[in-house]
């Protein structure tokens, strides 16, 4: 793989996971539904179900922006494993025009969302770093 | 789902993410096995392919033993996702007797251990705290 690759895989991923930490470094993880533009990994708060999980990264990214995603392929043949982390940093989106293309693109890649797009925040991971591995 | 629901779901999970961070919050997340005995996570460190990713883990518990772990379930039915996470301390396995016990159940639990084993340290993550969602 290729950083090329690596991207692509990346993008491709129909769910990762994203690490954010609080200010006292306590490690938090939730599965997450994503594009990828650019260099810059974009999701959604859905506000309905269940909030106190979802407002959790957003209270960690305020208090350290720092995040990891890691989006993997796992199946019993464990030669054909492989994973592509990406570590950025995350803010809110504030500028109308950016958060229409971030839902837009969520919106194309995911079906699921265009009858109930979230109604919440977006947030954008500045990508800094993209590391990968294959089995 | 209930707790004990959502831990039969965390130890019969064939993958679960390891979320770490170093002592200056920086979060870390990486693919992992594991087996679940009572209420400790156990995944061991193979040494051979790709060292220094894995050893970032080992790094950042030695730093910071707090990790969290979460093992979902992704379908493009999103009526049918759920997760669950768990939040622990990390160590490393000491004593040989835990040792031995942990990769047995890994061996139990991924056949593809049985012919080369782990040679590296094994970890133990303490759960202290059990979340689950389901949509």
């Amino acid at each position: 793989m290729d950083e090329r690759e690596a991207v692509d895989r990346l993008a491709s991923a129909r769910v990762a996971r994203l690490a954010t930490a609080d200010a006292g470094g306590m490690p938090h993880v939730v599965p997450f539904v994503f594009v990828l533009l650019d260099r810059t990994i974009y999701w959604a708060v859905d506000e309905k179900p269940k909030r106190s999980p979802r407002l959790k990264r957003l209270e960690n990214i305020a208090a350290n922006p720092n995040v990891a995603v890691v989006a993997d392929h796992y199946e019993e043949d464990w030669s054909k494993l492989w994973w592509v982390r990406a570590s950025g940093i995350a803010r809110v989106v504030g500028e109308e025009t950016e958060r229409t293309r971030a839902l837009e693109a969520l919106a194309a890649k995911y079906p699921q969302d265009r009858d109930a797009p979230p109604d919440g925040p977006v947030v954008a991971v500045d990508v800094v770093r993209i590391g990968w591995w294959t089995a």
